[in-house]
């Protein structure tokens, strides 16, 4: 702090850079400040502590510490119990369409022994250590991404990990990574209803799933076992997303339903819940996303699945936005 | 046993019906009688006990007892680390193929949230018990079936437990299923590299894999994951197959790789395995799935498939074939 006749100049350094109180803090050293006898003028600088400053402060970061400087509305788990239906596909293509709108989101890729999202955006790590946790990497867009082979030395090496460890994981990417301050964060799930759904749906506020499926019978059977564990532990299914309903040839223009006559009503039925999006098998989407470029697609279908997801959780986005990081 | 002059007749009543043992007690008794002074004629007649016998012999079945009365020569995990690339497909056809190459043939489906064995050859439960276990369901074709969807009431409800339940629930379809004598049995994992898979690979006695992928680099990168965990257990991978290779449109002939260039030949390369197959997307081998027809699919493909496999992981048919059941 300087002072200089009757001005004040003040530099405060932040221990989180997206402190969720920066501007709180930034408005109260200058009221207390400028209502002291005296003063005329005040300048109020803001800065980020350095990591050694922060670790003089607080020492090592604590596990599940930086959950209580998070400040996260909405949690969405993108869900399916069967694999490969292209989960991550509609976690990733609703992230960026949300970052695209103006809103701040994060994707958690709770598939720790067959994590996709780092890969589809073409993001590496190594991370970086915040005060209070590890730094989730942003993306071109905007999205804030977390997965447990950015901690991997090898993207290609596996994680051989019993349940518990599992879901043990799944709970650390959430409590101990410093997500700051989101609208949405959406949680891809991977198959199954084991260890990551429960620890999941269990552990972290989630306000709702969005159900991932195919047109096939045989994903339809899968599905209901995962809307009906959704059921059993009460997170409702905020909507259905048909993936891979049809192939469009290039050359004729027909639509060929490879995977035979879509049974997805029957997820629809057995949810209570909308269809929001039918997304066809594309090449050219399977292709921007081998090569990380998952935020290049646009889809015709992303606008229904985008209105229809907001309609159901909606957030105050003007309210947040005063808030700039 | 009845004695009419010198004729002997006698009765033996199996405890199992599958009974490995059941030519050499015949013959044994057979030669026991026959060699008595003043026997002259000895007629043995095979029977199975009833359940109400048995259990006055054994009491109820004691857990993983079934195991010791089972013949399996080689055991067959069909993997792939990622989800939905069409193992459960590949361990069907491939099951098939050696039923109708007069092989005896098991499949024990180790999806436990993801089931979908049964869905494929149609089979449904409830299952009958035998003296020592669970007899598994026999498909049109012969293949023995044991699914975790068998035993349930309702086909489409989850079953949501943590992955020591997983692990513990696949060593009993293995120990507590009659699954008498068998040249193959085929393990279906489900996706991943956790509970399921560890529990395969280190309480089964599993002569190798077959890793299915599908074309896309984000398949391979997962499959990958899955090789390195086999060569961390060390067992054998004895071929790869890629599945949704590509599709045939049937109206200009032309093929399309609508899942984007082959990336397979990283995953044989990380394997050094041998491609066995590659199998396009084909809509009727879709709907033969969802229609419970798994067994009326023919494939071009297959014959290479099954070439390889009997290759790698010859059994000795002649001599097992004597003994029938």
């Amino acid at each position: 702090m300087t002072v200089r006749n009757n001005a004040v100049e003040v530099t405060i350094a932040l221990t989180i850079p997206d402190c969720p109180l920066k501007d709180q803090i930034e408005a109260d050293v200058y009221a207390a400040i400028i209502n002291l006898p005296e003063v005329e003028e005040v300048t109020v600088h803001m800065e980020n502590m350095t990591d050694q400053e922060r670790k003089a402060l607080f020492g090592e970061p604590a596990e599940g510490s930086a959950s209580k400087y998070n400040r996260v509305e909405r949690v969405i788990a993108v869900m399916s119990g069967k694999g490969g239906v292209g989960k991550s596909l509609v976690t990733s293509i609703l992230a960026v369409a949300l970052a695209q709108s103006g809103y701040r989101v994060g994707v958690l890729d709770a598939d720790i022994t067959g994590p996709s999202i780092p890969k589809l955006f073409g993001v590496h790590g190594p991370l970086q250590s915040g005060p209070v946790g590890v730094l989730p990497i942003t993306s071109e867009a905007g999205v804030k991404i977390m997965s447990i082979n950015l901690l991997m030395p090898e993207e290609d090496k596996p994680v051989v990990w019993r349940g518990p460890l599992i879901g043990r994981a799944i709970t650390q990417l959430w409590g101990d990574i410093m997500w700051g301050e989101l609208h949405y964060l959406l949680v891809d799930l991977p198959p199954g209803t084991s260890d990551a759904a429960l620890s999941t749906l269990q552990s972290l506020p989630v306000n709702g799933i969005i159900m991932v499926t195919t047109p096939q019978s045989l994903s339809s059977l899968i599905v209901r076992k995962a809307v009906h564990m959704a059921q059993l532990v009460g997170t409702p299914i905020i909507g259905v997303v048909e993936n891979m309903a049809y192939f469009k040839c290039p050359d004729n223009g027909k639509q060929y339903f490879i995977f035979g006559p879509s049974h997805t009503n029957e997820v629809v039925d057995t949810a209570c819940a909308p269809l929001l999006a039918q997304i066809p098998i594309n090449p050219l989407v399977a292709s921007l996303c081998d090569a990380g470029k998952v935020e290049a697609i646009t889809l015709p279908e992303m606008q229904g699945l985008l209105d229809g997801f907001l309609q159901k959780l909606p957030v105050k986005m003007e309210a947040s936005k005063k808030k700039n990081r």
